[in-house]
């Protein structure tokens, strides 16, 4: 009930308004946190308690166009396939439809196609929401400020109200209760030589959702209440060295980051260990090259892959190294940053 | 300074005597703590942060004899070869000693035999200062109640002091400024069917010390502040569990001890990491035998081992799955609680 009052909030006259468009299409990349977002303060409407921070994948994400289907229920393509209503992708999607029927007889067709590597812990889910969500405002044409659709993407997923820019984006956590000042902000920073690259260990199924894992986080570690301490720290850290294109400083707090938040998962009850032997190793190898004089590091999500950041001057090495079969360039050409 | 103070105030009136035999010899277990200790309020006299709580391994340890040697240096010997003086073992050993000679021309000879697999993360030191000690007194002929041995043998190891009995010992971490409240003591609680098995993953030297990793993560973790109430409920819960001998809330809380440990490590600056890809392989085949019924827990310390727990009616099962040589029954018989 608080996430429908949050949608009519934001959409105010146009709540009940009729698509001005035959079909809304929109792209929205993929995002890696920077500086984690772990621990929820509001479950119904993704509210952080901590802000987190940052940066698109260009070219990975999520392409969604929707239209109003006139039949009974929903239509979900996902990639040229047709999705079962009862499954939890579909549901989770209908859901989060539900917030935009303006008569209860209305029903969608959305066609979906990703780019994402099956399984790369990419938080497809993040992509998936803030294409969504573009592409319903360009659908009903409502024509909302991005700091809008931003709140809107956070009740699908909370990390897709990072997924509507390219580049360094920031989340506010807010502090109000219905969350109207929870939204992310893209970040008027950029630097060209950053590079990604993305080191899988397993394309599984996740033994258990950050989603779940978080909440274990916050309602069962004793360590928890450290946690926001340590991202005002990052945050600030991040940001200056960002501002001073100071990779090591980058590097060094994101790996910190990243670590802290495993280490928290190790210390639930029961603990959750995401890392694998294969991630360990990799780690090992991240540690190997950066004390024989490489500037790389690494971050983790809640999963066992690596996603290592290193700059364009050592992409021949890195990609030999950990036999990557592409690399990311995080900010490709200036058309980019709108 | 305040160390050699500690022996003044111990041994008083004895302190300068002459001993009373022509050797003293001891043996003393290693030990394994079930609640660990990690972070020292003082370095110089070993005094902890926390109250810690293991088990002895009696099978496994160190004897020592001591005599006086009418010579230029100390000579000590370990496991019948002569060690040079200028090594660290001998460095830590003959500063020690230093404590104990009466005037400044005596020397003594040290002969070390130890059954400790090498580099099995089984803190050696632990019984050796331990055997030490004992020794020492049966030298001098001092007859010091086991509560002052327990404190001189802090001063050459933190763990040391609970390495004086079998079965289950608690290090009160005291809080006096002199360390004199802080000792180990027995329980007068055991476990005939108790079971532990080492996991040998490497017999490398450590990367880093146990001593130096507990000194970092004091002083640069932010989640360290939580460990000391952490482990207030863990010591109530073991003690628990071991009364009621419930062996499975036994093994929750020992493990997630450990885990805890490794977590806080994960978080220092910059992070240690004594786990490997093998330990995380093991650390998952532990938590897959749980998950089919057979009751296992496996607790680490400052290396990539994994010690299980479990009891006597899985021997067969462990061993086999584990690849074990063998298993240590930790309450072999009543002989060895005194």
């Amino acid at each position: 009930m608080k996430a429908i009052a949050a949608v009519k909030q934001i959409l105010g006259n146009l709540y009940s308004s009729l698509p001005q468009h035959k079909i809304g299409s929109a792209f929205a990349p993929v995002n890696i946190a920077l500086c984690k977002y772990w621990g929820k303060r509001d479950i119904e409407l993704n509210l952080p308690i901590t802000s987190s921070f940052s940066v698109a994948l260009p070219e990975l994400g999520t392409r969604t166009s929707i239209s109003i289907l006139h039949g009974e229920h929903d239509r979900i393509q996902l990639n040229n396939q047709d999705i079962a209503i009862n499954t939890q992708f579909a549901e989770r999607l209908i859901e989060f439809l539900d917030f935009f029927r303006f008569t209860s007889k209305i029903h969608f067709s959305v066609t979906t196609t990703s780019n994402i590597p099956i399984g790369a812990g990419l938080a497809s889910s993040a992509s998936g929401f803030a294409a969504l969500v573009l592409a319903l405002d360009k659908l009903f044409g409502w024509g909302l400020p991005k700091q809008q659709l931003s709140i809107l993407a956070r009740l699908g997923s909370g990390s897709a109200c990072r997924s509507l820019w390219n580049g360094f984006v920031k989340w506010h956590a807010g502090t109000a209760a219905d969350g109207m000042d929870s939204f992310a902000e893209p970040m008027a920073m950029i630097w060209p030589d950053l590079m990604l690259g993305i080191c899988m260990v397993s394309t599984a199924e996740k033994k258990i959702s950050s989603r779940t894992a978080m909440q274990r986080t916050v309602t069962t570690s004793k360590y928890y209440n450290m946690w926001p301490e340590q991202v005002m720290h990052d945050l600030v850290a991040i940001e200056a060295a960002i501002n001073k294109q100071d990779f090591n400083l980058l590097g060094e707090v994101v790996e910190a980051n990243a670590l802290a938040m495993h280490a928290l998962m190790l210390t639930t009850q029961p603990p959750i260990l995401y890392t694998t032997a294969t991630t360990i190793t990799l780690m090992e190898k991240v540690w190997q090259l950066r004390k024989a004089g490489t500037q790389v590091y690494f971050t983790q999500d809640a999963g066992p892959n690596l996603k290592l950041l290193f700059l364009r001057k050592d992409i021949a090495l890195i990609k030999k190294t950990f036999n990557l079969s592409s690399v990311i360039t995080l900010f490709p050409s200036d058309e980019y940053y709108e």
